[in-house]
């Protein structure tokens, strides 16, 4: 009898343990900080898990502070991310990076901005979480790469890219497919109101745009 | 027989009068002082005068000096381009007014870029002066839109396509046609040496393309 | 008897010429174009010569334009100064030249400065106009110089006050006066609040001390 | 007798406990780089302790590398300091932090500085090591505050004087003593070859300053 009952509770405990959620945490900056919004894009991928009835196996959080470049993150990962014991990390960070050059003088050289974005794939990797990181959509919507930051989010992207071959991270890759978006929903070579609403945030048909990428690229 | 003599000399003096060659002035910055050269474009363009036997038709000047910007040039306009009774003025700057914003913090804004190049323009027209303005070619020869400041260059060269419509002035498109000799000639997407051996200042294979170009553009 | 009346006509139209007032023009950037206000700097001083029964004796106009660099009253000095035939022109600049260098990367280089600062007194001297130029005043109140452009700022007067001397110009030294109005009303160190209200722009104690300074400076 | 043998034992550790020399690692950049130099202070450092017969108890190290600002430090804390078991750190940094908003556009904004500055002496204050941390000395050598950078230099001074205060560090205030050495030695305002070869690097003169003002900062 007793030998039943023990089978039964480990059956019992591995179909929990079979039904742990898998933690998603998406860490970045403002664009991410406003994906928690009732209209943003984490809420909108949480949404899409729920009509999907996969509810149940994710777990999703938020980790964006507007303003932060990759040594922000790299600075604050311990008490924001690995606190929150994620097994998917996703980083979408480089706006700031290039944008803040132009606004303060405080951007990150392009060699500093991989040395930093490598070191945190690396922190999270060691603890066995899994990494996708994506390129920087936008700093502004013309399609004819002539946003003045283009050049740059153009360079930084590659980077982005390079790493994540490298260190076998998951990649969406935003810039390239907000631009091919661009061409196709953008004919007059407007600067902003396609996917964002003021060249950077995302608007409605942007946080649409991001959760179904996310979507796609995360869920099996 | 008084009267006979008078009109030989006004019919020779008109001849001859119609014999006095078209003076060009070019007038930009540091690619242009370098056109003066013995290997430099401006050289070139004397040089292809001569092999089509046209070297009496023109009169050919440079007048670049290093670092310039749009508003250096309308600084000394009189006194490097009026001074000279130009016939025709070549116009190409915009590299530093781009590149100094990085540089040094002192490029030019895009509003005032405009302003002072149709100034420009309006002071040489108002002297009867035929104007062709050109696009800055590159900072940065890839291909792929990567160069640093590839959206500005972008931006300011429509700018400059728009004051050459507007103003009825010839138009020398260098960021388009660079840009379309590399997609030919640069597979690897390398930043320099193709037109240029630094990115911005012309190699060999620059200055002829260039000269070449001034000549279908100015010569009939 | 004729002779006589052309006599007093002469010695009318003598003493009415003397009669004619000086016109002064304060040249400049948004401080000067809010001078005009009905609290503004250009306005108080316009009261003070009435207030010394002076108002027949000077006109008083400002040309004042938000965002001005020293080559942008170059740009425009024809058609918003000269064309006021003023005898006395007050130029006040230089906060742009040096703030847009972090702002938008469109400072000006401080020997392009220099430049176009002399270019432009000798264009006013030319015309017989007399000219008095001014140092900028501040960017943030802080009188231990760890206001973020301080080093420019003071170098930037220095160049001023060797213009100064080098053309023969009038001098109002606010760099100076302003830092020492500082050290004696600002125990708190405070950026702002002291002359100005947001660290560049005058407020009422700025705009009287700054209307007391140029009566100082210009009216005998 | 095994009695007396432990306790001659242990009276012998002990001793050799307290003659384990106290390691000291210099982490900053490039002019600390340099400092390991033949000429350099932490040579001259290491040489002003032979002097004095202190060079058993003090083991001396240099941890600079060129261009670092206060983030790279933060990045190569744990490889390059803490691997060398310290028993005091000297940070000494914050140049570039300002002078590469100029130069690159990527500088640090102060009040990351000061997040990261605090952050790193955190870290090794966990660790039980002895922190001292020093202001940025110059960006130019001319003493009446008209040096390009004067301004944030003065402005991240403070904060590095506030952090020592808020964090029990010692403090060594090169920004002060150079300033009031050039008051003393700099009668003609040069910007450079007072304590420093190019108005940032030290010369003969300064890196005997630097070793003084290091050797009574930390050696009883």
């Amino acid at each position: 009898m007793k030998k039943y009952l023990l089978l039964i509770l480990i059956i019992i405990m591995c179909s929990f343990q079979a039904q742990k959620p898998v933690k998603i945490v998406f860490f970045g900056d403002s664009i991410t900080e406003y994906g928690v919004r009732p209209d943003g894009y984490i809420t909108l991928f949480q949404q899409k898990l729920k009509d999907n009835n996969k509810a149940a196996n994710y777990e999703v959080a938020g980790a964006g502070i507007g303003g932060n470049k990759i040594y922000d993150l790299y600075l604050r990962y311990e008490e924001d991310v690995l606190s929150k014991n994620p097994d998917v990390v996703v980083i979408w960070v480089g706006v700031n990076d290039v944008w803040h050059k132009r606004l303060f003088g405080t951007g990150t050289d392009w060699d500093k901005f991989g040395k930093f974005y490598t070191a945190l794939i690396k922190k999270f990797q060691a603890k066995g979480i899994k990494v996708t990181i994506c390129t920087p959509a936008a700093v502004g919507e013309k399609t004819d790469y002539s946003n003045e930051l283009d050049g740059d989010l153009n360079k930084y992207s590659q980077i982005i890219r390079d790493i994540a071959a490298q260190n076998n991270c998951g990649l969406v890759d935003f810039r390239k497919t907000f631009h091919e978006y661009g061409l196709k929903n953008n004919p007059q070579n407007l600067d902003k109101n396609i996917l964002t609403g003021d060249g950077v945030h995302l608007n409605v048909a942007g946080n649409k745009f991001v959760a179904d990428a996310f979507y796609d690229a995360l869920i099996k």
